[in-house]
C-alpha cells in the first residue's frame, strides 16, 4: 500500500481530535477549573481543531460522582456549562467504555444534545459489548467510532475478526489504539495498513490514538497517517496517562492545512499546561514508561512507580521482565 | 529501495556511536567529572556499545583551555586517564571541526593513540577542507568519519556533489547529521536512501545523527536505520546540544542483538543523569527547540531562550516566524 499525499500538500480527510481533558483527565482526576476547559475549548476552535473531547461519560452506579472531577461523567449541563450551543465549526466528542457506561440510560438522542460523537473504547474481547452501544447510539444519531484498547497485544486474526464485525455495523470511524506504546513507526504503520484496508472495503473512517512509552506518539501518529489513518489523537503538551499522548503543538506544526495554526495553543500552554506541570500534575516520557512499553504492558506499574517518587529504574527493569 | 533487515533480526552491520560526553558536552562546557565520564565508559562496555566518543579535539590557538573542561580538547593523556590502554572491544571516537583544529599539530600516529575513530564535522562548503583532514587522519591510521551538518539547509544537488567527492575519499564513515531537527521519519528515510545508494556504490558505510527538536530523534534513527544506515548516534537521556539526540536507552531498548543490554544504562542514569539535570544542566524537546526545528534554523534562539527561564512561546514563534 502506498502513501496518501505527501510531506507538502493538504489531505482534506484528516480530522483532528483534541482528547486533553478526556486521556489528561486520567493524570489528575478529571479534575480541570472550568477555566482550564474553557480556554481549551476556546484555544482548539482558534487553532482549527476538528474535534474536542470533553471526557467519559461513565456509569454513575459503577463510580462515586464525589470521587472524581465532573469530566469522568460529562453530563449534557456540564458540557453545555462551557460550550453552550457549540456554536463553532468543532465538534464534540465524549467517550463511553464498555462495562463502565449506563448507555441506555445516560444518553439523549442527539437532536437535544450538544454531542457529536461518541467514542466507544473497548477491549478486543469486548466487540459485541460495543456493537451493541454503537447501534444504540447511531440509532439516537450521533457519530459513533470504535477505539479497540491494547491492540498490541491482540493477534492478526482476532484483528481481522474485529475488522470484519465492525465493517459490517453502523460504526463511522475505528480507532487503531497503541495503549501500552509499545508500536515502532514500521509495526504502527503495518497495522495501520490493515485498518486501512478494511476501512477502504466496508467505507469506514480510521483513526489513530497513541501513547508516548518510546517517545513515539508523534511519529506513530505522522506514520500511521501517511498510510491513510485520518483522525489522528493529540493533547495539548502531549497530557495523558502514564508517558502521555501525541502532542498537538507537534502534530499542529506538521499538518499542512492553513486552517490548522499554533498560535492560541503556544499561549494556552504557557498559561495552563506549565501551571499544571508545576502544580505537581505527572504526565510524559520517562524511563518507567519506556519499560512497560518495551515490555508491551499496561503502564500502571510505571505509573506507581512514579507516584512513589523511584527513579531504581534498573530494579524496575527486573521487576518487569520478570512479570512476564 | 526495500527496508534492511525487519523488527525481529540482527543486523550484523549496526554501530552503536555513544557521544553523551561530545554532544552533551555542548550543554555544561563540557565540565564533566572524571567520575563521570569513567563510569560512562564502563556503562558503555557493560552495555555492548560500540564507540564512545570522548569530546571534540578544539584548537588550543582558537579557544582557551582555561575556559572550557578537557573534554572540549581530548588530549591524549586525559582520554588514557579514563581508560588506560582501552583493553575493550568497544573503539574510542573524538570529534575535529573543520576550521577549528589544528589537526597536522594534535594528532599523532594512530599506533601511537589510543584513539580509534576521528569524526570530521564540516558544513556542506567545506568539504574540501574536510577531504585535507579525512586523507590526514586516514594517513595515520585512523578510521574515519565525515559529518556534514546541518544537511536539512543543502538542496539535492549539493548533497550529490559532497557524496560524490566523498565516495572518492579514504573516507569510511558518511554522517547524515540532522543538525536542526528538522526531518520527519518520512523526510529522513528519503535522505537516508540517498546516502545508502551512493554508499553502496563507493563501498562507504552511512552513519545517522539526530536531534529532537519535534520529538522525532529516536523515530528518525530507527527509521533511517531501517533503509541501511549503519552507524547509529545516541547519548545517555538524550543530553545533547538544545533538545538534544536520540536516547541510548531507547535506542538499546530497540535493537536485538543480544550484545546490547539495558541494565547497566539505567543505573547510570539513575546515578549520573538525575544529578545532572537536578544540577540544572539543560537539554530536551521544548516549544522552543520545536519552533527553531520547524523553521529548519540553527537552535541557538532556542537555547537563548531557553537560558533566559522565558516560557513566552508564542512570542518566540512570531520572532523566528519574523526572523525568516
Amino acid at each position: 500500500m502506498a502513501r496518501k499525499g505527501d510531506l507538502m500538500t493538504v489531505r482534506s480527510d484528516i480530522k483532528v481530535v483534541d482528547a486533553t481533558v478526556r486521556d489528561g483527565g486520567l493524570c489528575n482526576n478529571f479534575e480541570f477549573s472550568d477555566e482550564f476547559v474553557r480556554e481549551l475549548y476556546k484555544t482548539n476552535i482558534a487553532c482549527g481543531v476538528d474535534y474536542m473531547e470533553f471526557g467519559y461519560r461513565a456509569s454513575k452506579k459503577l463510580f462515586n460522582e464525589s470521587d472524581f472531577g465532573k469530566w469522568k461523567f460529562c453530563d449534557e449541563e456540564a458540557i453545555r456549562g462551557i460550550v453552550g450551543d457549540n456554536d463553532s465549526p468543532m465538534k464534540i466528542s465524549v467517550m463511553a467504555d464498555v462495562g463502565r457506561c449506563d448507555f441506555k440510560e445516560d444518553f439523549i438522542p442527539k437532536a437535544e444534545s450538544v454531542i457529536d460523537l461518541v467514542r466507544v473504547a473497548c477491549y478486543i474481547h469486548q466487540i459485541p459489548a460495543a456493537l451493541e452501544m454503537i447501534e444504540y447510539f447511531h440509532s439516537l444519531g450521533y457519530e459513533t467510532s470504535c477505539n479497540i484498547m491494547a491492540i498490541s497485544q491482540a493477534n492478526e486474526s482476532q484483528i481481522e475478526s474485529a475488522l470484519d464485525m465492525l465493517g459490517k455495523s453502523s460504526v463511522d470511524i475505528i480507532y487503531l489504539v497503541d495503549s501500552y506504546g509499545y508500536f515502532y513507526p514500521e509495526s504502527a504503520a503495518e497495522l495501520a495498513k490493515k485498518y486501512v484496508e478494511y476501512g477502504e472495503k466496508y467505507g469506514k473512517i480510521i483513526g489513530f490514538h497513541a501513547h508516548n512509552n518510546q517517545n513515539l506518539a508523534f511519529a506513530n501518529t505522522i506514520e500511521t497517517m501517511s498510510y491513510g489513518v485520518s483522525y489522528l489523537d493529540a493533547t495539548a503538551s502531549g497530557m495523558g496517562r502514564g508517558a502521555g499522548n501525541c502532542a498537538m503543538e507537534l502534530l499542529l506544526g506538521f499538518l499542512k492545512n492553513p486552517k490548522y495554526s499554533l498560535y492560541a495553543l503556544l499561549t494556552f500552554i504557557e498559561k495552563h499546561m506549565l501551571p499544571l506541570k508545576a502544580q505537581g500534575v505527572k504526565w510524559g516520557f520517562d524511563i518507567q514508561y519506556m519499560i512497560t512499553g518495551l515490555m508491551n504492558q499496561h503502564p500502571r506499574e510505571a505509573m506507581k512507580f512514579t507516584s512513589e517518587g523511584r527513579t531504581d529504574y534498573c530494579n524496575f527493569y527486573k521487576f518487569i521482565s520478570d512479570n512476564e
